[in-house]
This record gives C-alpha cells, structure tokens and sequence, in this order.
C-alpha cells in the first residue's frame, strides 16, 4: 500500500501478504475486511491465532496436530494399532478420516524428503516412525504419501528402512480416480490403471 | 474439520473460513501454516489484528481509513481542495494515488448504494460529502464509482444532489482500457469508446 495508508493497516496487510496463496492485492482486501468487523470479533480472531499456536502441538505417537499429549486418534483403543497410515501432513489425516472407512493409525511426516531443499531424512519424523515399530505390535504400514516425485521417493525411502524390520509395508493404490472420464486422464495415470487392474 | 482435529485449529479454521474469498480448505491451509510459523510471529500477527481495528480510523474530512484525525493527503496543504474525487472505498484511493497524475483530495462513500441489499444513501458518507460542499471553496466533484449498475447509480443520485448546490460534477472517463485489444473489448466498453471519441 502506498505511504498515505495508515500504518497499522499497511502492517497488517503485510501479515496477511506473508501467508502462503494471498497476494498483496487479497491482503489489502482482508486488512479493509478487518476495519469492518467489530473490536470483539478482531480480538476473538487474535485469540484464535494466540491460542491455536499455544495449546497445540504434536501427538507423541503419530506426530498429528493435537492439544493432548495423544491425540484422539491414537488414543482409541477400538482402532487397529498394527496398521500405521504414513502421511506427508496434517490434513491427509482428514482427508482420510473423512471416508470413514480407515481403521487403522496414522504417522505425519511433516514433509516429504527433498535433499534440493535441504529436507533431509532427519528434518522428518521418521525415527519417530522407526521408534513405533521397533516397540513391536506393528504389522503393516501404508506409505500414503503423494504420487509425486517426493511423494515417491519418501516413499521408497521409507520402504527401505521398514523392511528390514519385518514389517509388511504398502502403497496406495494409483488409477483412474472414481466418477473420472477416460479420456481426461493423463497417461500416468492411464497406465497405472491398465498395471494395477484386477480380476473381474 | 473432523473432530479429531484439535480445537483451538478448528477455531482458527473457522477465524480464517469468516474472511472474504476464503473458502475451507484455504481456511484449514492457513491453520496449518500458523501452526509452523514462530511464536513471536503469530503475536506480532495478532498485535497486527488489534492494533489496525483499534488505531486506524475515518479521516473527519474525506472519511478515508487513517490513523489520525486528518488524513495525509486532507493534510496536505499543495494538493487541491477544491477538487474532490468520490470514490466507493479505501482501495480506491489506493489506485489513484498510484497514477501520480490526480492533485486533488478524495472523499469515500465506504459502499455504494444498493436499496436491495438495504444500503439506502444513509448508510453512505452522503451527508460528509454535502457539508464539505457546503462549507465552501469546492469546484468540483468527480465521480468516481466503479462502472456497475450500482456504481452508475450511486453517481447519478449524488450529481442530482449536488448540482443546485453550483458545484461542477463531473464522471470518469469509460472506454477502451489502454494496451487492450479491441477484439477483446465487450460491446459497452466499445460502445462508449465510440461515444466518447475525441477528435485527433
């Protein structure tokens, strides 16, 4: 914003500016937004940032996001602890839970492997991964992770490590995404359905 | 969020969900994102939140968002009073200010008039703008509304207000946006660029 902004505005935009997807142009729309609500529900969304960065943190079993020392879902003693579901984030924890058919636990990474980056294996939570296996108890582990490059490296990688130990470990199914035309997938994507087909 | 995400993220989720063009998953991104910044930054975040809804204000002339009683440019003592720009908000003052070419002051309506959607002249800075002109030293008023329905509308119930006060009102100038290409151009845009043709 132009210097006849008022600072605390042209200050706040730029915090909304830092956040990842929105632009200068959406800040300064959001910090306007801001002027227009009222002192209770600016202090409430001020709180909301406070609190959330103060009260959460990792679950000490599969590293999600949580305000308990376990979070909900490995705390659930009617879910299947043998099963570990290995996910780069958070929100792959959600997008699973949202089928409802997953009955197993999870394990976040917090990132994939990307040595270009500087991502190395030690700046995921792996050996916390390796930890939960070695306890015993765990007979299979899905690696979910994105069918990206990264995606699939960390993947192998991982692989590698488990295997040794004696566990089973998978992938993620790749193929025609359901309800998806033909003729718009990619060929990736085509040819992995045509390798991974099964008996009718 | 599904429930087994912890609350205080669900909040903010929801804190993020409120704001213009932000839909869910953008909201949840951003949760995320706050969860890996540092403490300090989050803080300064939401001091940035409190301090723009609690320090910035409207300019007591030309109802523009500032921090002080008279805002820069009213305060500026060579631009030229007796020109006002109307403008719908705050960001439009931004884009003028941006041209470096407008030597006059503003003043903004924060809306435009939309009876539909109850914003009937009252809930517009109408009266701010009348006392102005009342005041004296005015000469004229350029209405700066964006081209819509309710733009059009707004500049036109406010030039028949003005016009038995002796005041000289005058809209923006519409046609072909300069850079484009005609055969890009929708018909009214290139209606009006016939209409207003000036000679060569």
């Amino acid at each position: 914003m132009a210097d006849h902004n008022a600072l605390p505005l042209v200050i706040l935009t730029e915090k909304f500016a830092s956040l990842p997807g929105i632009g200068m142009k959406s800040a300064q729309r959001l910090a306007y937004h801001v002027m227009s609500m009222d002192m209770k529900s600016v202090e409430d969304f001020a709180n909301a940032l406070i609190n959330a960065k103060r009260d959460v943190g990792c679950c000490s079993q599969c590293q999600n996001l949580t305000e308990r020392e376990i979070c909900p879902i490995c705390g659930d003693e009617s879910r299947d602890h043998s099963v570990i579901c290995v996910v780069e984030s958070p929100k792959d924890v959600t997008a699973f839970e949202r089928t409802r058919e997953y009955g197993g636990v999870y394990h976040v990474l917090h990132g994939l492997l990307s040595p270009m980056d500087g991502i190395t294996p030690d700046k995921l939570r792996m050996r916390e991964l390796l930890s939960r296996i070695s306890a015993g108890g765990v007979e299979e582990v899905i690696m979910a992770t994105n069918p990206t490059v990264e995606g699939d490296a960390t993947a192998m990688y991982i692989a590698n490590l488990l295997k040794p130990l004696g566990v089973k470990v998978s992938r993620l199914a790749f193929g025609l995404p359901v309800g998806g035309m033909l003729e718009y997938a990619d060929e990736v994507t085509l040819y992995k359905a045509l390798e991974n087909r099964n008996n009718m």
